[in-house]
């Protein structure tokens, strides 16, 4: 079984959610794969809690390299997909080829892992509706990978 | 009838969004009210576009204070809503006294207008699947208010 | 007549007044054209009020794209030029070829207006002791143009 | 034996490097406490890297609570102490109570962390120049706690 | 001879013109006070110069503690006053009450100077026109103290 | 003699740091020449002191020309050399060619100033340890240079 895994991200993406996961994954010995609509140095932002604001701020965050775009993503050398939030999945679940990725993760039966705002791309490919794969969380993986909860 | 406009943002609202339908309201000779969930100087934000990113971005904008809470919101008063765009609808959308407020405008047949992401308030309160009221766009105020394009 | 107007403004206008102004001229059915020192994407500024401050703070705002360059500007295709304040006009009014614009514009008698700190430029010209052409305001533009008042 | 490993951070400490590891305790089942100088919401910073610049850039980070202050912190309810990075170490090694409870924790043989500028705090607590304690890593608390790397 | 020098500024004041001033009088043996519209914690500028703007660029600058308000300030007590630049003279040049501590300063034939845009206060204390005192510069305070020029 | 002073900084050193000492050093006669690792528009920071933080701030500074690389430093052009503060010295000390330019200047009996976190390249360059040259502070400048204190 391949042991790369596909991360979803571009700018506006949350970037703790971002390192956190790849940090995760390397540990776990996973190997980390981020893909954009295009390969670049992505403008992560942070999506934080601030008292006198009555929702959550938004301030520039980590810059983070992608490794590859969306269009040469080849869904079978992957084990598993993670589709980051922060502000980048409204604009990316408009994305055709993303769709169609996520997509072919789920004919191949593959992992499909959604943090935060991330599930607007689930939602577009059609696949939170049923449920997701939600039962499918963890026993491949070993121990599930850690993800963080939507907001920490 | 009232000429007083009420104009739904938060924290987070588009706040030249905010400032042309204000100005513009007070051009036509409306008096334009601003509401939020607290009544407070609300951190408005700019969402503009840069080239070195996909998406837009977002950056502090001007403050803009609050004329009342949402709990005194007394809907036959005005003869209009406007839900204003930016990150502040997101939140907003589930606000409970909001919903019910443009829900009375809706029953009470006021005019009900919203801007960029201002529609998710009218998805929430169930009155964006019928078309909404767009078909009563301008007549009673004369010519149309001058709301912004949602990017511009 | 044209229906064109000249906005002038360039790094440092103030970015809320660039683009009430712009779209307010474009619902009116005039076609606002932006004239700065050279072509480029300006940054706007945000001039507003913080109670910490005790005078305006300020920030960055929107960026703008001008439309055209000084030297380009042939005043008798303009019905109408609008000064744009914020910091812009404090070194614009050191600008040889605007000035000859604004006292061409002047001499056609053609609408000249300015807001909040564009008054500078205006003084450059020799055109704002003689209490300029403020009798003419309104009606050949049908309506006044629903300029901001200088800090709103 | 205790569940519980303490955190040291405080203004400027390294945003990333605190919720990397909070995460990674609470997800193997540790009780990650937060301790500083005083009680208060700390200002995280980021240590990024942009390429415009020869260091590395220093830029607002997370907001961080933490839970208690250095005064507070009793040795014998922790399993391990980790030194969060960031600018944070730079003037926390002259906090004489904090130098105390890192010679506890050598002193009672627990385990001792550090993560990029923590190691000064080492350094001021005669720690380092030993080789501290690198030789018990790991084994007690299972696999290594995910400890992110200096700068990643 | 008095060995205080009066520094006029305020919130928006150029933060490198104040400290450099400050503490190039502290050297020279005189002792400045920092006077303002209040006594407070300034948010002093920076007004900087950045090659993608065809003006200056104004950030965020240091903080700067004033001494006194121009309502405390006894004239007899000082040498000299310097009017620093930046914003602040914008605002400064209306307030009554430094208009006459300046006028005073002129009154008794002490030093008056100014750096940048502090000569919008002079201006508006008719102190300019007639060349003010630029011949007295120097000689009292041995060696000229160092005022920057206006950009540097 | 040679009247050039060789000023060491780089990205994040102390914007203010650099420019007293530059301008103080043009009042009393001699030539600044700022040295960095490569000849380009350093990034300065503000290192200030905000009541909501336990120790300082950083946030953008001034932008500061470097004159030329470390690489083209010849010594015997100088009559001292100041290594400034701020961020920048922390990883400057890791300069080979910059260790090597500091031990010729303290060979060679030249003047070697340092300020704020500028001691970490002499300590670096084995020179702290023993007192430095501090005895030699003034005398052939005239008057000490007017350097400020590590903070002011």
């Amino acid at each position: 079984m391949p042991k790369k895994i596909l991360m979803v991200t571009d700018d506006a993406g949350e970037s703790l959610e971002v390192y956190y996961a790849k940090h995760r994954f390397l540990e776990a010995g996973y190997q980390p794969v981020i893909a954009a609509s295009v390969k670049k140095r992505l403008h992560g932002v942070i999506h934080d809690f601030d008292p006198d604001w009555n929702t959550y701020v938004e301030k520039p965050g980590y810059l983070i390299e992608s490794d590859l775009a969306f269009e040469q993503v080849k869904a079978p050398d992957y084990t598993a997909v993670l589709l980051i939030g922060g502000r980048a999945p409204e604009f990316l679940r408009h994305h055709r080829r993303l769709i169609q990725i996520v997509q072919e993760f789920h004919r191949r039966d593959k992992w499909i892992f959604s943090i935060c705002h991330g599930i607007q791309i689930l939602i577009a490919a059609g696949l939170a509706e049923r449920g997701g794969r939600k039962n499918h969380h963890g026993p491949d993986l070993g121990k599930p990978p850690g993800i963080l909860p939507a907001h920490f």
